[in-house]
């Protein structure tokens, strides 16, 4: 059996809708994908783009190029490509939470998500801050950020903070948390036995040695002794400017930064195109494309799919894997 | 007229003297090089490489592979290769200062210098944090730290900092004298007429519009207003994640970052062996290799000498450039 994923474009003045219909036109042996979406915003989308589309009911499978299984989340006003409105935020939340739902009721096997407008929802009066938060609060866990490419993985010990408050979030719960969670992912869902992290250090240099702060040898250090004592392998506290070199990033199976702009910068640089937005820890797998919106660029049909694409096998993969294993622990 | 430059080894100890020596062997039209170092030092390193090395006086010119003109700071103790005497610290810092004296009183046209060892220093009961610090300190100027290698320049707007302080070291007055430095020095040393700057935000997504801190519009904001009403061509904040993409970089003659890593994974990572490490803002130009002393590997023949080759060519570029100037200038 091939895995079932919902397919959620996110905001539909963006490129999300003109992306999943790219997505549509291939075949895939893979997964079988649903959409939680509008269906005029598809619809519009792929009159754009002038390709075939054909929107199926969530139970008929998809045979042609341009099929689409779809489960409907109306929008309240029609798609203007480039012009977000707060009067449809409440239908992009809903899709991601009714994909959710699907995912924790066990119907669907993983999740695939576009780019949400993070100031078009909270303009419709919905506190939002991010997709990854949304879906941690939505399934009760803590989760991680982790963004991947072709070269490396890395995941966020804090995400999106001001700078300013990055060294005090950084706690041996919060960070126990967060390696903890990456473990198991790496060895769940990207099937590594016995995965080894390089941990980056907080401070440049890693602190060397006290002279430019402390937290490393106060809270980073003991963190990793108290997991490598519990069996991890882990890397560090490494400078983050050198831990990045080609030959080293060979040895390791995750980077684990300890903020936005020390671990995203270099996975940008080294593959774009290909990279994808994990969120590790909620019982199912959830990939994102690693692109906003780029409403400049909507229903122009200039959009690169790439990360979209990616997302999908990837997700697929986590997923197959998840499939797997429960058949296996089944005994099946 | 070819500049002439003075290269300092750094560290004994380390892989400096043996990097010097590889140096001297190959033959050279864009610069004449002067050796501060202690003659011992250098000897030693030559003969556990199996390479020539002849000492020449400081007026005597090299005219084969192996000849170095050098001017003589004798260190106290013997070198042992991989072993750091606390007792050689002050001759290391002599080296450096009599090289920037001659460089300051115009003997000199630039300088080279290899790695020292921060701790050896300090365990000599010298204070020193680095030695750009100890040049600028030398010379009583401001000056910024710009790292460089094929593909990209960044600029730091704070070095050596715990991360728990860059936030509050990111100043108006601070800001916009590392840009004025960084903006003089592309355009006097690296012979760009108006130079493209991009500028990083301080915070994850340089902000967003002041939902993730408020630094880039308080103070990263107006300072570059306040400059490019000066005339200078200032882009950004930008978003660190976003701004080391290839496709933008192309347009940048250099990226100022806010902080030591957010702007250095992706140099290294672009291209370590290459990169080199400028001090901007002294009244002559200062290039070192962007690598440690490599204890463990000194004496061994085993470093890539790549990065002091990379400097020693940059300096005698930028050298070069300076001294056209100064003929142009004088209308000779």
């Amino acid at each position: 059996m091939t895995p079932r994923l919902a397919l959620v474009p996110g905001e539909p003045a963006g490129i999300g809708p003109e992306l999943c219909v790219r997505l549509a036109q291939q075949p895939r042996s893979d997964c079988r994908l649903l959409a939680f979406a509008d269906p005029d915003s598809l619809h519009s989308a792929a009159e754009a783009l002038g390709l075939p589309l054909r929107l199926l009911d969530e139970t008929t499978g998809a045979s042609a190029p341009g099929d689409l299984p779809v489960h409907p989340v109306r929008n309240v006003t029609a798609t203007r490509f480039g012009h977000t409105d707060p009067r449809n935020a409440r239908a992009v939340i809903d899709a991601l939470t009714r994909a959710a739902d699907a995912c924790l009721r066990g119907e669907l096997d993983g999740m695939v998500t576009g780019p949400v407008h993070k100031a078009a929802i909270n303009a419709g009066g919905i506190a939002y801050t991010g997709t990854t938060e949304l879906l941690a609060t939505h399934a009760g866990c803590d989760v991680v950020m982790m963004l991947a490419n072709d070269i490396v993985r890395v995941a966020l010990a804090t995400t999106h903070l001001p700078l300013r408050d990055v060294a005090d979030a950084i706690t041996a719960p919060a960070l126990t948390r967060v390696l903890r969670i990456t473990h198991a992912a790496l060895r769940r869902d990207f099937g590594i036995a016995d995965p080894v992290m390089a941990v980056l250090g907080l401070n440049p240099h890693a602190g060397e040695a006290g002279h430019l702060g402390h937290e490393e040898i106060e809270v980073i250090e003991p963190v990793l002794a108290a997991l490598r004592a519990d069996g991890m392998r882990l890397v560090g506290p490494l400078p983050a400017d050198t831990a990045f070199l080609p030959s080293k990033l060979t040895g390791f199976d995750a980077v684990v930064a300890m903020y936005h702009d020390q671990g995203l910068p270099v996975l940008k640089y080294s593959g774009f195109e290909h990279a994808v937005n994990l969120t590790l820890g909620l019982p199912y797998p959830r990939v994102a494309v690693d692109h906003g919106t780029a409403l400049e660029l909507a229903g122009k049909g200039v959009a690169d799919p790439s990360s979209l694409f990616a997302a999908t096998r990837v997700c697929a993969e986590l997923a197959g894997r998840r499939m797997r294993e429960r058949e296996t622990g089944n005994g099946e």
